[in-house]
């Protein structure tokens, strides 16, 4: 196995996590995501929740973040917006992370940081927004906006946050080894395609 | 066999067709590359040079382009340019192949041709700047240009004949169901995998 490390950058409601599980579960490694979340709420001082919410998102001057920041890890941050902090962070443990061994990394730009590791398999699942749309509804309800307006306006956020940070477009084919559209080869399928890769190596 | 038509769209240099042509040699299905500008010759009234060297660049006003055209098909391009009635001629002849069975077809934005058909599998091939760079010059020679300038004319004349044509951007993930990095799976493996995926529709 050459490739050790597969990074999952998705769509949102793309069902690229549930993907990214199949394959860890199946080959026996570990599997970041929340877990990912809590390293780097452990490393930035951040809650968990706040994490969560910013790690991906469009690098903002919200007050409300960055008066949480300060309150939080108070002379911590040396000037750094709380995005270009939690970035930092991000970066720091991501690499740690593929240090240790083997792994299945969804989200957070990993892609992109990892881009140098020659062991690394970067894959990208999108899928048609009538199925992004089925399944949020099914998988984490309702919601005061339209199902479109929640993957547009998650969509945005991620395309922006990718492009702050790493100078590229995001979904762009150029960016990964293999992309995958999840609504039209299926779920299970995906996650088959990138298990023979990565055995195949 | 559900997928039963496969378009290959690929990055000049990357291997794109040398898969196509794998491909359709395991499935026992025709391959449409060069025989595609034969097809699309005979019904425009060009030559098959014409049709190769304009049929994927970008919609030019060349004047040598107009006056050849006009001297090729008195009276029968409608007032289009040259580049839109090769168009509409490649839409022509993809969607009439496509009726014809299953088959590859290699290039002319057959992904955008074909998009409403739900027997398609739309792929797309990329590779890294020194693979297709070395490619090129094993497989068509040394030039004038160095190989990077003739794959940075190729990949922009490309990519702005598809967004003229189809208002997307080339290479973006969404509008394929595979993309595949030749580069760093290796020609003969990206083959496997849209063999597998056919197979296993």
């Amino acid at each position: 196995m050459e490739k050790k490390i597969i990074t999952i950058s998705r769509e949102f409601g793309s069902g690229g996590r549930t993907i990214g599980h199949l394959v860890a579960e199946k080959l026996g490694i570990p599997f970041y995501d929340k877990e990912l979340v809590d390293h780097i709420a452990l490393e930035s001082g951040f809650a968990p929740r706040f994490v969560e919410e910013n790690g991906e998102h469009a690098p903002g001057s919200s007050f409300f973040a960055y008066a949480f920041a300060q309150q939080s890890v108070p002379g911590i941050m040396n000037g750094l917006s709380t995005a270009d902090f939690l970035w930092n962070i991000q970066c720091q443990v991501i690499l740690q992370l593929a240090d240790k061994g083997p792994c299945v990394i969804v989200g957070r730009n990993a892609d992109y940081i990892l881009k140098d590791r020659k062991d690394c398999l970067h894959t990208f699942i999108h899928a048609d927004m009538d199925f992004r749309a089925d399944r949020i509804v099914r998988l984490y309800g309702e919601s005061e906006k339209s199902p479109l307006a929640r993957l547009q306006e998650k969509d945005k956020r991620r395309r922006v946050n990718y492009h702050h940070y790493t100078g590229r477009d995001w979904g762009d084919a150029q960016n990964y080894d293999i992309c995958l559209n999840s609504s039209t080869l299926g779920v299970d399928a995906c996650a088959d395609i990138i298990l023979k890769i990565v055995e195949n190596t």
